[in-house]
């Protein structure tokens, strides 16, 4: 047999199981959290028809980066007869949660509860070229209000993102605030309304380019630079701005009041060159960041007729993401994620075969009572099989030989103070009962 | 904008909020007793490249049906121009769990604890038709003992997947045990060893074509029956076929013994008919099935060459697998599904938008305690938004209107009982202790 190469494709990760943990914890955070705040789950598949995915016809940069699935058989063959590439293809991986949310709102729109408070966490794809801290697949968590016009669908949903941040320990983190009914007050005539996103396109990059970049590029592509994106690029008072758009300005403020009260410990900002890539979004806007960290951990906003793409009526939407990758990274760089929380507890070596019966028989009503307990599947020399304990950190280690098993005794080291105790197994419930003390404490 | 379909793709599927929330219940369900049998999680891409999926070279029956990904950009372009159809994928959908896992532990098999006891809960694809029950994208449910050669694997892996059964409340569960020694010592120098897996192929059968036609086609391939299948196939007693080889069951002797000490309520059952369809398979095989089912619940067996194919020295090892899609189906039919476990406890209606501040304030503060609590987003009539947590399911509405503001009280409502009670809202910390006796209760 030929070697086969034991590294992931390009752009994907293997975790080893330490960090798989710490992962797994994270992830479950973020759901206990989500669901405290009163989101759902649903479920939808990974896979999309690529007539989903490419369904609003935009050709948004992240439709570009989809992933597609081969078709198979004879629809294959028949695309390929057809020389057609763009063809070749019949199902993509979603790059995101949010387009596949609508078409499942669409789908679903009778039986789903008015609002639908949802929460997502899973894989996305995107055919992106592998770079540092750049990956093809990576995990988001959104949570969505669907059917909600007011702005506590703003509040709830950036309340329990935030609240995420507050339970992982992490400080610093800042919340950036736009309306895009703001940006789009800053187009004068001088821009014709179908090419204002090639303007906001390029607002988009002011973090990358400095204000200087944007005019320049502003300049370069329309004559001239709109004088309402001058206004906001001068660093004029945010609440002088409020003629452009006074009912997205009034919201806005509203909802920077409600957050102030609710997470006082974030700093919030009315930003108005933020931009956020999607085309989709119609009202508020959010990012989070963190000064030490360019780019964002999140965002999302507030996307009004996303569903009239899958034929719903105008459906009013709001929703946000937290980029688990990101976030993972930060906590670790800042040692606050959690260890191996459910690494095992108690751990049975096995020095003797005949004693299979008697170990995996105390070790099955452990288990039951709710204890994580490990056996050695091998009769091994003892020494590697307290490495093992050691290696996998596991705090007691039940010692069972053929003379404890004779005297009805079990021998107990406690492997962070290097002490032993004995116990005896008869009656089992009280041995049971001592363990269970003994693991929780 | 042209309407775009709501269906998922052929062959997946969308779930609503409840079987989402059983879904994911049973999953948690399943980390947990996994986890208490000291398998650790580890992190692995859904996509490998192709040469990974392929690595084995033996074109098995899943090698078939991987969904590829197609290549991108020049890449593709070459693939197209050289006109080889089997050049335009680069990567593929996994197709099962174990393949994956081999190629982790011989890219890591240095780092990793030994033996390393692992577990993994997730989606996989298959490109097969789509029919009633058969589905595209599946869960699956695997734990695995790799680096450890005694039947002490076999036992850990199969009890923690028993122990999910129970846990489930699942009666009537058989376990099926043989070993793949015992099969390949049926063989007579009538049919040469490298045709021996086809004679298996037919004999994998028996359950669909009876033991009437498994004779007939393996008399129609190798022109007569080999004498060991006829042993096995005329219902000899299975005490009787030791001599076929006898560590083998010997081996499986001991695993039935210890199994039905820890394991008294399934029924276990040696049956050396059982092939399990996977060529990797080495020793014993086992398989999961329930009266009312056609096909299996889950099955495994030991795999000690397939760390092979990736470079690794012989590596001992031991997996099996639930597949979560029959086990949930089997669950719902029986009415064995848990409800909503993660619904909210406690709602707040939401009648005049300037208590948007308080109510948000009071329900952070409970959610903090550990509450799942839902607001209403928008200011509704009270009659729709009192429907909406009982479409939900919500046992506690908590009425916070100007009346009630301005007395620092809340009236709660209890929705089953159709009672309601007032409660003062100072001092807060007392009343945040009402709510939490409220809702635990």
């Amino acid at each position: 047999m030929s070697k086969v190469p034991v590294l992931p494709a390009s752009g994907f990760r293997d975790f080893l199981p330490s960090e798989a943990a710490a992962r797994l914890s994270l992830e479950e955070t973020i759901k206990r959290i989500y669901q405290s705040h009163g989101f759902q789950p649903i479920g939808m598949p990974m896979l999309e028809n690529l007539s989903t995915l490419q369904g609003k016809g935009g050709g948004s940069d992240n439709e570009k980066l989809i992933f597609k699935v081969l078709k198979r058989g004879e629809e294959l063959q028949r695309a390929l007869d057809k020389g057609d590439h763009s063809q070749l293809g019949d199902m993509g991986l979603r790059f995101d949660l949010t387009l596949p949310l609508a078409r499942y709102c669409a789908r679903f729109k009778e039986q789903l509860p008015k609002p639908f408070k949802v929460f997502q966490i899973g894989p996305v794809w995107r055919a992106d070229r592998p770079q540092k801290g750049r990956y093809r697949e990576f995990f988001q968590c959104d949570v969505d209000i669907v059917g909600a016009k007011e702005i506590g669908a703003e509040v709830e949903c950036i309340e329990a993102i935030l609240e995420v941040f507050r339970a992982c320990g992490m400080d610093g983190i800042e919340l950036h605030l736009n309306d895009r009914r703001l940006l789009s007050a800053l187009r004068d005539e001088s821009i014709p309304e179908e090419r204002w996103s090639e303007a906001l396109i390029i607002l988009d990059k002011l973090d990358k380019i400095g204000p200087d970049g944007v005019s320049r590029e502003l300049a370069e592509k329309f004559g001239q630079v709109p004088p309402g994106i001058t206004r906001i690029l001068s660093g004029e008072r945010v609440d002088t701005l409020a003629d452009l758009h006074p009912e997205s300005f009034a919201s806005l403020n509203q909802i920077v009041t409600l957050l102030e009260q609710a997470a006082p410990d974030f700093r919030i900002v009315f930003n108005p060159t933020l931009v956020r890539g999607q085309d989709y979004y119609t009202g508020t806007i959010f990012e989070l960041r963190h000064p030490e960290l360019s780019g964002s951990l999140g965002g999302g906003g507030r996307y009004n007729r996303l569903l009239e793409v899958f034929g719903s009526p105008e459906t009013p939407a709001f929703g946000g993401s937290i980029g688990f990758e990101r976030l993972f990274l930060l906590l670790q760089e800042k040692n606050l994620l959690a260890g191996d929380v459910f690494a095992p507890q108690l751990f049975f070596p096995l020095m003797d075969t005949s004693l299979r019966g008697p170990i995996h028989g105390l070790a099955g009503s452990l288990r039951r009572k709710g204890l994580r307990v490990d056996i050695y599947p091998d009769a091994a020399k003892l020494k590697k099989q307290f490495e093992y304990a050691d290696q996998r950190r596991i705090p007691y280690v039940a010692v069972l030989g053929s003379d404890e098993w004779k005297a009805k005794t079990i021998k107990v080291k406690d492997m962070a103070l290097r002490t032993e105790r004995s116990y005896s197994i008869e009656p089992i419930s009280e041995f049971l009962e001592q363990m269970e003390q003994l693991c929780k404490r």
